[in-house]
């Protein structure tokens, strides 16, 4: 018997030699293309909105795959979707692979999708070429990502009543949604992972920006996931008759708004780097032809990978409001601002996707993720490393959020040679 | 008979020789204090929206006042209140006096008011005085002038279906608002006028602008009220992730709004004049923190007596937004704008306006009106006139209006100067 299975695992063994290991690229993107139909909208992409009947089929149909793949799989108290693989070392501690396939409204097949099949092709690929890990490894798909990274935020930083209690995009509270995906809110600490309790986390997504595209690199490695700073901020000026107030008698707050959003533009791009600053939304009061704004509110937000840095910017802003408010004499004041720190992915993960790249003949990026994800959450419990693959034009959470079955098959194989590598570390 | 009156006549007219014929003052602000009880806020100020119970109650003390001043009263089938005072010389068309008492919801207690009581103090005072003009005199209240001069338009334009149709900020339609006053919406074409049917119209209004209390002036002469330029403006950009779009890679609509929104204010301000150009409202969408708005709507409003200025400026907004576009690849496109003509105020009866003040030895300042007043419609079926006192602050539609009662009783006995020499023409 022992004999017997020494000769099996040394055949396979220089098997694996002989033929390197790859994933089945046709099949990540046919399971792309089946995942798609669930919530599709008739305009393309999907509405997969987390807690809605969209999400409990696509749910549905990722369960059969993880299953397929010889996954053992259970729902854990916050809903999220783990399906695990034994690892030959009971010393050792799982290695995560994830992502998540719910949607924001409208949104398109690739955020999140491209990353959960691939981890699941890693575990079927494993399972086909039986390679066993000395890992456990477990494939994570976390529910509403897209309302706040909630799934991951049950292992890492836990989900506070506060949260549960949220209304999400489904008109469910968190609470409620968590329900329905089989979870149980009042057990939700459950779901929580202990800092040092897993050995690694490996997310693959599509980069959600244009930049690998444009620079006709294959593989991004992520650098972290940039830290992000949101503030309302109030103009308060005069409103008064917009046809009796003379121009130079005017506190027009809308007037200063429209300053203040240039001025985000001309701060944020004055220095080096890849920070990024934007004015989303504007409301102004009371918000007709014939009356001078005499209140605008506006929400600004400043990413970056170096939390200094963004904080800096912001302070910049406050500064330079001063000014811009002196100009017709209003006033500017700053909500408590709201700060997401930045999460490092790990180097000696960043080298390992790197290494796994070039290995594979691809051309690769260091880069920082501009947009939040699980792999952030889970940088809380364990190192974490991020691989993109390029998105055309860089378009998201849009219909015509598009990555090409190549792209999408490299990213694949990267994952999976990382993750060999990683287990022979 | 016939000489005893003739006596009387003479001993009237060398007393009104020898004692200048003025209004009480007091009477008018003590009418003005005793009509600001009707929809009085309790922070100041009323909200007598037109067509609601406050309204009614206004003009049940208004037509009160009318009838002491020895007019006799109707209600037109638009609504309107109407007090005649029959002249001596039947061959002669009216002279109207007027302007409104209804206000904007959290108006104040100038706006419309001070005008309204004027005229009617003016009959008062022609009463007392035994004064017979040889020009019947109308002394008219227009319902509805807040809600877009509905009152007034059915003496000029005429009110359409659809007009007639319009809900108003009461929550009723114009046509039952009018029912409510105890007019006829059907027969509405019954209170028009036909253009040359009035030998003319007098209005004071506060100036709801501080141009007049800034330089000290008593008595504002109306050169017109100025025409209105009203745009929708549509700037589409792209929607985009705020985090993963590099700065250099957005088309942010909002930014180019921003651009837009400044470039109004240096178009409008680049030459000399008092026109005046205003964004009162934008919309951004989809307005979030974290998305970069991929189309932006607001309303451009310009403003001057001479309407070649007002649609040449918008013109040159046109164009400039065209530049602005090609900075960030958005694109402007522009709504077909609403005109509002100016209406220009008579020569001669400004010339009048102008005398009195100066007889009773008023300051005076020729000055466009920014705002729309009943007038503008009169102006449409004979020669108008109007007389400005100072507001203080310019503040207009908001509790805080004020303007001081001897400015009121100076505005007034300007207007009953004016009407006496009009009739003396």
């Amino acid at each position: 018997m022992l004999w017997s299975l020494g000769v099996i695992l040394c055949a396979l063994s220089s098997a694996h030699a002989q033929t390197p290991v790859r994933v089945n690229g046709q099949r990540i993107n046919d399971h792309l293309s089946a995942l798609s139909k669930f919530g599709a909208n008739p305009q393309g992409g999907v509405s997969r909105v987390a807690y809605t009947e969209a999400d409990l089929q696509g749910r549905g149909y990722a369960i059969a795959l993880m299953k397929e793949a010889g996954l053992s799989v259970h729902i854990d108290a916050a809903g999220n979707i783990v399906g695990t693989r034994p690892g030959s070392d009971p010393a050792l501690k799982p290695l995560l692979l994830g992502s998540h396939i719910d949607s924001v409204p409208m949104g398109g097949n690739y955020d999140g999708d491209v990353g959960s099949l691939s981890a699941i092709e890693v575990a079927q690929t494993l399972q086909e070429k039986r390679i066993v890990l000395r890992h456990p490894v477990e494939v994570i798909l976390f529910q509403n990502e897209e309302g706040g990274t909630v799934g991951s935020q049950a292992l890492g930083e836990g989900l506070s009543n506060a949260k549960l209690d949220l209304v999400s995009q489904s008109g469910k509270t968190i609470r409620e949604g968590i329900r329905l995906l089989g979870g149980d809110p009042d057990r939700v600490v459950t779901a929580s992972r202990q800092p040092g309790s897993i050995a690694g986390y490996f997310e693959l997504h599509v980069e959600q920006g244009g930049r690998l595209e444009r620079e006709h690199v294959d593989i991004g490695v992520v650098e972290g996931i940039v830290g992000i700073l949101d503030c309302e901020v109030t103009i308060e000026g005069f409103g008064n008759h917009a046809g009796t107030t003379p121009m130079d008698q005017r506190h027009d707050a809308l007037l200063s708004a429209a300053r203040f959003i240039e001025k985000v533009n001309q701060v944020v791009t004055s220095v080096a780097g890849a920070q990024v600053g934007t004015v989303g939304w504007v409301r102004a009061e009371p918000g007709a032809y014939n009356v001078i704004p005499g209140r605008v509110t506006l929400g600004v937000e400043v990413r970056d990978l170096d939390e200094q840095k963004f904080v800096g910017l912001f302070h910049r802003l406050q500064s330079e409001s001063e000014a811009l408010g002196k100009l017709n004499q209003t006033r500017f004041s700053f909500a408590e601002p709201i700060i997401n720190h930045p999460a490092l992915c790990d180097a000696g993960m960043r080298k390992l996707i790197e290494e796994a790249a070039r290995s594979l003949g691809f051309s690769t990026k260091s880069l920082p993720s501009g947009a939040g994800h699980d792999a952030q959450e889970i940088a809380r419990i364990g190192p974490v490393g991020m691989i993109f693959v390029p998105s055309i034009g860089g378009i998201s959470h849009s219909p015509k959020e598009f990555s090409r079955p190549q792209d999408i098959e490299n990213g694949a194989n990267v994952l999976l040679q990382a993750v060999l590598a990683f287990d022979k570390r």
